[in-house]
């Protein structure tokens, strides 16, 4: 367990966004997102970039979780796909990313999107790449 | 040519990214957004939360543009993917979405994102379809 | 239950690849295929097409199943993506395809595929649109 | 110029398929196919199995173009998407590849299908990675 402050609290986007990170352990992230009048687009439903961002967000995290506190790890997404299969008007939306494999640096997940009223408006699957020193889950002091 | 303001004027969710509509024509958008500190994430790049809600700006209006004054346009994104090909820090972004191909009310995008130094930082493809009335060119008064 | 041939028997490619659909069910389809010689590469290992080809027939099926005997199901597969987490060399191959969400006449699919070991080796979605008369679960006599 | 015999001739599902690379340089390869009775699904269309696979060799190849007489490069795919823009019924079909991106030992290409007409039947981006050796143009010798 990792009683260190969520990193997704110290990121500017997530701030900008209002995304943060509720559930973490090693394979799993939950993001989760209060969607207002901010997020909407001109048809008032949640602009596909604010799920897009949270994708990326929980599919990322679900990758990076650390068994060491205080260490950390890193990751960029190489690439990333998405369907919609609902719209999102305004309140909770929760993204739930799930690795599903991994090789010696990179790794791949599963995400999945809900509205407020727990329906999926979402789903997508990423390619990630570990940075040196994040491979395993220890991560580094400084990765 | 639609001297109407752009709609990415009045969407709250562009307002909150700093996303702009600069160039629109049949089949093509381009939309830019200044990065800075707000639109990072814990490793001071550009989250990809952003070229991610670039491209679905960009390739949805590539097919939204509307030949008569005072009708608009709309359309739902299906599905996206994106490969992340470079890094982005600050400066201005650019995101170009054409319209490759269309069907009777679907049609498909591709999108390319250049950072600052007009290096290709993303690209992307994506599914839209047109909402009723918003198939042609010219649009509908209300659609 | 639909007690007809399976339509998989009757097409060409199918028989070209030796694909076979063993399971079928309204929003699932199991298509398998014993790999050998004529499905690898260069590298002796299973060719990424024929992973492919199996992830489009399980994803597309899974969506046409049909309860009334000697009615049939078409669709189109609009857009498929796959990620490949590991390599098959010879033996049964087994590709899963679950009907996620759909809409008035599209659908989307979940489709997994395994070696003979039980390993996955691959995972897609796909978007797929049914033709005219295919929709419902009863389909139509000449879909 | 590579005056080996290409690669694509001695692939056994090259050869099931009845694809052959037709022109290879280094970014770049094409790939044709005679679309006969056999590569077709149950509605008298070319399977999108055969689409896909045409992509993931012409994607692939487009790396692999070595410099070095009698070297070899190789690569995996780790991720391909296709969107489907049109209908193939039989004749010759072309698939080209192109290399969009490159970091130290992973690829992006983008990939267009034509059908006989010359019209765009299909597109596709993916990520590649080069196996141990396979990363500059001159290859190795048993990469």
């Amino acid at each position: 367990m990792n009683d260190e402050p969520f990193p997704a609290a110290s990121a500017p986007y997530h701030q900008l966004l209002g995304m943060t990170l509720e559930e973490w352990r090693d394979g799993f992230a939950r993001v989760v997102l209060e969607a207002g009048p901010a997020h909407m687009n001109r048809s008032d439903i949640v602009h596909g970039g604010v799920i897009l961002s949270m994708i990326d967000q929980a599919a990322g995290f679900c990758g990076l979780w650390c068994s060491v506190p205080g260490n950390i790890r890193k990751a960029v997404t190489i690439d990333l796909d998405c369907r919609f299969t609902g719209q999102t008007t305004a309140g909770r939306m929760v993204a739930e990313g799930k690795l599903v494999s991994r090789g010696r640096n990179i790794y791949f997940a599963r995400t999945e999107v809900f509205n407020a009223a727990g329906e999926m408006v979402a789903f997508g699957s990423s390619t990630h790449r570990w940075r040196a020193g994040s491979e395993t889950v220890e991560g580094s002091p400084g990765a």
